[in-house]
C-alpha cells in the first residue's frame, strides 16, 4: 500500500485523545451491529444519513421471495399512516443490492438498502445543544465525543425498518402454518382482553392494531387526548406465535426466552419482556402454575409461554413486551445544555404520541428473525 | 488418522433415524454453552454427573483473585442453607485446572470444576418415565431422542454454580466502587419496599435474602407453609448496580438491557425481565416517565433503569426479574408417562419449595459477568 | 405478521428436494460472508448483479478518513491498466451509504457499495453448459444445485474490489509508520531477488509490479508471449510489513499466521501460504534457523518472518503467496458439459493471463484489515 | 454481592499500568482459545501446570465414542516413543467431565482433562532469564509481562494433546469411508515420494512415520545425527484425505482451504502450507494446470488438491505443511537475558531433535475437526 502520505492519524484528534480531563472520549465505535447466529442480519445507517440497509447471511437458495410482502411489512411499520403516528412519510422502498436473481435467493447475501428520502433535518436544529430528557445524547456525548446533530442517529428507531426486511425475509424459512401476531394489549392503563387466537384482519382493521374494537376505540381516544397536550403515553403489545415447531432454542445459553428477550431488547423504549404468566408468575404456586397434561397429552394451560428448558414445547410461544411513553414530547420540560445550564425544552419534530401501534410488525419481525435463526441452529443439531 | 475401524457410526443409530414417524429424533447436540462476547464462559456438565465446570476466556493476566470471595459466593447459592431451602448438600469446591497461578491470573484460560459429591440419581428414578409438568421432559425427550434419567442433564440448575464462579471473576474486571446487589422483593404477593440503596449486610442477615426485616419474615412464613402443603411459590427479585462506568454496552444490538436480558433469561425459572419503570411504563405519559435533569445536570429520576439508547448512563442499574413457583412439588399432579398414559405424580426428591432466595447471587453473577464483558467490549471501541 | 398467504415455501422446490437420486441439493446458503473478529467486514454482490458492497462494524468515530486513498487503491486493483491485464473496465466508484460524515467516521458501521457498470453477461453464455476446468463450476451446481449463468457468482473475483476497500479503511486505525508492501516476487519460473525493504515507487513503475526492473521486464515478456498463447501463467507475490506493533494475535487459535493464513487462502487462485523461511525450513538445522540475538538485543535474522509463539515480535512481517495460473484460457481445453458429454472448450471472455500484479493491492488489503483486527483485539486483552 | 471488601484491583499493579515508560504492558490476556464455528473446540491448560483439557460444544447425542481411538492417537502423539523423540513422558490419560454417558454422547458439551504428571519444571530453571532464539519469549514478555517460568506456558506444544482428542470425537461424525491420512514427506533435504494412497500401516511401521521405507531410514538417520550434534531439523508432513463429500467449505471467508489454512498455521512451528499444486503452481501455465475432466467426468489430474472456489470437490484433499527445526537445541547459542546482557544458552531440557514424526496425528487431528465443522455448517446451509 505505498499510498501512505495521505493516510493517517489526525493531529487533532491526537489532541483530544490526551485530553487531560479523560471527560470526552472520542474515536469509540458503534459496533455490535449483527443479530443471529446462523441466520444473520447486519445493518447499517443514520436516521438521517442517505440511507439504511442490511445484509443478511445465511439465507438458503432457490427460495421464492414474496417481495409484496416485504413491502406489506415496511407499510405497517411506517409513521404517516393516520394521526395517531407522526407525520413523517418514510418512503421505504426497498433496493435489493444482491442475492436475489429472478425472485428467488441465489444463497449469497440478501443485501438491501432503503434510502432516505425525507429527512428534515432542521427539526433537530433546536435540539443540538440541549440533552433531551429520556434520550441516549449525553451518554452519546460523553462516549463517542460527538452527536450525530441530524436526528438519533445509529440509535433511530429508522432502523427498525431493516428489521422489519429482515423479519419478513426470516419469514419465508418457516413452516407456512406458523403464525406470528401482535396486536396492542395496552395503551396507558386501557388494558385490551387477552385472546388466544388474535386475528390479523382485525389488528390491522384499526389504527391502534388492537382486534377488540370497543377497547381499540378507547385507546384512540387516549392517544388522541395525550397528543392534543403535547404529551405521550406507554403501552404493551403482546404476541403470539403458532405452529411453531418443538424443540427450537438450546438448553444453556441459547434458550428460547434469552434469545427472543435480547432480541426484543434491542428495540428502541422497551422496558420489559415476559414470557406466559411473566411477572404474574412470581404470585402464584406451583400447583396452579404447572402447566398438567390432560388425558389427550395436551397442556390444559400455557403459562410456560410455549418454552421449558429454554426449549419450545409446540404450545404457543406467547410474550409481553412492555414499552415507554416517546420521549419526545411538545410539553415543556427542564434539562441542561451542553454547557450544564438549566432549559425549558419544547419538542418542534413530528413524533409519535404513543410507538405501540407501529412497533406491532417490528415485534413480529424481530420473532421471526430469531425462530428462523434458531431453526438453522436446530438443523446442525443433527446428524 | 489409522484407527478407522473402530471409528464409525452405528446401525442401530441409523435405524433410529430413519424412524417412519419422525417422533424422535436423536443426534441432536445441547450446544450453545458459551456465554459473552470479549470475556467468555464455556460450561459444561450434567446435573448428576462426576462434575461441572466451565472455561473464562479473555481474563487478563496478572490479576489477584479472591478466591475466598467465590467461595463465599458459592455458599450463598447453594442448597441446604436453611429449611427453606433444598436439604441437598452440594460440596462445591471449585478446583482450578488452569490459568491461576500463585494466586493470580496468568491470562490463560481460567479452567475449574466442580465435582458432583452428593448425587442422589434413586430419587428420580420414580420420575424417568413420567413427563413432569413444567419441566423440559417430553421437550428433551421430542428433541434430543433421550432424557438424561439422572436428573435434569444440561437443564438443571446445577449449571448455575458454573455462572457463580464465572460472575465472581468478572467482578474482578470492574472498578472497586461499582457495587452490584440483588434482594428479594417478592414472594408470591408479598413485596418488599422499593430500595434505592439495598444494604448486603441486611440481605444476608436472613436467609430469605430480604433486606426489610418485617417483609422477610412475612415471607419467610409463607415458604414454610407453603412446602408444608407440598408447594411453591414464585417470586421475583429486584437488583441495583451503583457506579457502573457511563457508556457500557453498544447502540444496536449490543444494548445493555438485551445483554443482561439475554443472560437473565438464561436462568431456569425466570418468566420476566424489566429495567428501570418496567411494565409499570406501559401506564405513565411521557411528562412523567422522562428522567429531567435538575441544576446539578442530575436525573431526578431514574425511570431509564440506568441505561438510554442501550448505554449505561451512570445512574443506577435497576431492573427486576421474576421467577415462576418451583415446578417439582410434593403435591399430586396429573401428567402422562411415556406411553402417554395419565399418571398421578407426587416428588419425593429435595426441592426449594421457592427458588429466590438461592437465585439473589446467580442474578448478580449474571450481571457481573455481562457488565465485565460489556467493558472489555468497550476498551475496543476506542483508537 | 398478517400476510401469510403470499409466504410459502413453493411447492416445485419440495419436489426436487425430494429428488429420489440426491444428486441435486437445493437451498443451500452461501454463508460465511464476513472476515474478521473485532473489526468485521461483511460483504454482498454477485459478479454480474447490480453491485457490490459491504458493511464494515467496529470502526472507531472520528477517523479521517482518506478517500481518495480508497479511489487509488481500487484503481491499482481494476483490470485494465496495461495489456497485462484483462480489458474489463470496472468503474468501481465506492458509493457510501453509511458511517461518514464530513469526512470523517461517525462510529456506526461503514457501509458501501460499487455498481457493476460494465458486465457483459453474454461473454459467459458460451460456458453455461459446460464445467470449466479449474473453476468450482461443477461443485456449485452439486451443491447449490444452481449455478450463476452470469458469471462467476459469489465466487468471483470482483469481490475482491470490497477487500480493497476494507483494507483500506483499517488501515487508518494502524500505527502511521507502518508500511505493508507487497509485490510480484515470481511469474512462472521468473524470481524477482529478495527485497528486505521494497520500494512503493519502484514497484508501481512498472506494470507487473516487480521492482527490480530487469526482472520485471522478463516477467511482463513472458506475461505477453503467454497471453498470445491464449495461456496464462501462475505466480507468486512477497509482502513485507514494517513497523507493525509487536504483541499483535493471540497464542492458540488466534496466532498472527493462522489469522492471516485464513485471509490470504480466501483469495481465489492461492494455493500456497508461507512465513519467513517458509517451505525452505524444512531443510534447515536449528542452528541456522533460529534467529539469534546480537549485543544489542536485535534479531540477526528474520527466519520467523515476524512471529513468534503466533505473536509479532516487532521485526518486519515477511510471507509469500503462490497463486495459480488464471483457469480460464484461449487455449482449447477438454470438459464435459451438463450432460456428462465430452466437449473441447475456448474461452472468449476477457481475462487475465496473470493475476499477480493485479492482486498485489489485494495481498495488501487482506493484511492491513487483518492486522487491524488483531489490533483491536489487542486492546481488549488489556485492563 | 456483597463480598465487596476483597474484590479490588491491586495497588501495585495500578502502579505497573502506570509505567511512564509503557515498556512493559500488563494485564493482557491470551484469549482466542476456541476453534471451530459450528463445532466448537475451546482449551485450556499450561504446560506444566496441573492439567490440560477442553470442552468439544456441538457433538450430536447418541454417537458412540470408540474411547480406545482417542487413546490411540494420543499414545501417536506422545513424546518417548522411540529414540527419535523427546523421552519427557505425557501420561495423556483422558478424564472425561461430561458428555458421555456409557460410551454414548449425551449432546451436551464434551468436557475433558488431562493431568499433566510428569512436568519437571527444573529443566528449565536456567532458561527464566533468556530469551531463547526462535521461542516467544521476548514477545511474551513484552507483551503479558509476566512469563510463565515453568515451560512454554499457552504457547506450549502440550496444547496439542487437546486437539487430538477433539480431532478423534470430531472424526465420529465424518462418513466412516472418509480416510485422513498424514505422513511425513520430508526431513531435512530428503523427501519422500509422492503417494497418492498413503497406507496408515506402512506409516506406523516407522518411527519417523514415513511409508517409504528406504527414505524413512534415511530420514531416521539424518535425525539421530542431528540429535547427536545437539541441533535440530525440520520437516514437512504431507496430509491425504478420501472420501470426504463434495461441497465442503463456503465460498467466500469460509472457504476449506482457508479454514484447514488457519487451524494448520495454529500449530506451534508451522512455517508454510499449500494445497495442491502449491507453491510449484506459480511456475505452471494455465494449461497444463488446470484439472481436465475426462470422458467419465473424472479429472486427469488433482493440482486442485481437492477444492475449487473454496469447495470440496469430491477428489482427495491433499495437502502439505512445513515445520522450521525444533528451536530448543543442545548447540551453544548467543543470546541475550531479561538485562540485555549477552549470554549462550545451551539448552538441557528433554527436546525433540524433529518434531515431524510427532505431529502427524495431530496434523489428522487438526483437519478432521476442521471437516466435521464444515460438515455441521453444510447441513445448517440446507431447508
Amino acid at each position: 500500500m505505498s499510498h501512505e502520505a495521505r493516510i493517517f492519524i489526525g493531529e487533532d484528534q491526537q489532541i483530544i485523545r490526551s485530553d487531560p480531563l479523560q471527560r470526552v472520549v472520542i474515536f469509540v465505535s458503534m459496533a455490535g451491529n449483527t443479530l443471529g447466529s446462523h441466520l444473520r442480519l447486519t445493518t447499517f445507517g443514520e436516521s438521517h444519513g442517505n440511507s439504511i440497509g442490511g445484509i443478511i447471511d445465511g439465507m438458503p437458495a432457490g427460495v421464492e421471495i414474496d417481495t409484496e410482502a416485504v413491502a406489506f411489512e415496511l407499510s405497517r411499520r411506517k409513521p404517516g399512516q393516520s394521526k395517531l403516528t407522526t407525520a413523517r412519510r418514510e418512503s421505504d422502498q426497498v433496493e435489493w443490492l444482491s442475492g436475489l436473481w429472478q425472485g428467488k435467493t441465489t444463497g449469497s447475501p440478501l443485501a438491501f438498502r432503503i434510502a432516505n428520502k425525507d429527512a428534515r433535518p432542521q427539526d433537530y436544529d433546536m435540539m443540538q445543544d440541549v440533552y433531551r430528557p429520556g434520550h441516549a445524547d449525553r451518554t452519546y456525548q460523553e462516549k463517542y465525543g460527538i452527536r450525530d446533530p441530524r436526528g438519533g442517529g445509529r440509535s433511530s428507531a429508522r432502523e427498525t425498518a431493516n428489521w422489519v426486511v429482515a423479519g419478513t425475509i426470516a419469514r419465508h424459512l418457516l413452516p407456512s402454518e406458523l403464525k406470528c401476531i401482535a396486536y396492542v394489549d395496552q395503551v396507558g392503563t386501557i388494558h385490551a382482553p387477552t385472546l388466544s387466537t388474535p386475528d390479523a384482519t382485525e389488528i390491522e382493521a384499526h389504527p391502534v392494531r388492537c382486534p377488540h374494537e370497543a377497547t381499540a376505540q378507547k385507546m384512540q381516544d387516549l392517544i388522541e387526548r395525550t397528543k392534543k397536550k403535547g404529551d405521550s403515553v406507554g403501552g404493551a403489545i403482546r404476541c403470539v406465535v403458532t405452529a411453531a415447531p418443538a424443540g427450537l432454542g438450546e438448553p444453556v445459553f441459547g434458550k428460547l426466552p434469552a434469545r427472543l428477550g435480547a432480541a426484543l431488547f434491542s428495540l428502541n423504549a422497551v422496558k420489559g419482556v415476559e414470557f406466559g404468566s411473566g411477572f404474574q408468575a412470581a404470585s402464584m404456586f406451583g400447583s396452579t402454575h404447572n402447566d398438567t397434561y390432560d388425558a389427550k397429552g395436551e397442556p390444559t394451560s400455557n403459562h410456560a409461554g410455549g418454552s421449558l428448558g429454554g426449549l419450545s414445547t409446540g404450545t404457543p410461544i406467547e410474550f409481553r413486551v412492555a414499552f415507554k411513553p416517546t420521549s419526545t414530547i411538545g410539553k415543556s420540560q427542564q434539562t441542561i445544555d451542553l454547557s450544564g445550564q438549566v432549559v425549558q425544552l419544547e419538542a418542534k419534530g413530528r413524533h409519535d404520541p404513543c410507538v405501540v401501534p407501529r412497533a406491532v410488525p417490528i415485534v413480529e419481525a424481530l420473532t421471526l428473525f430469531t425462530l428462523a435463526d434458531l431453526y438453522l441452529i436446530s438443523k446442525t443439531d443433527r446428524l
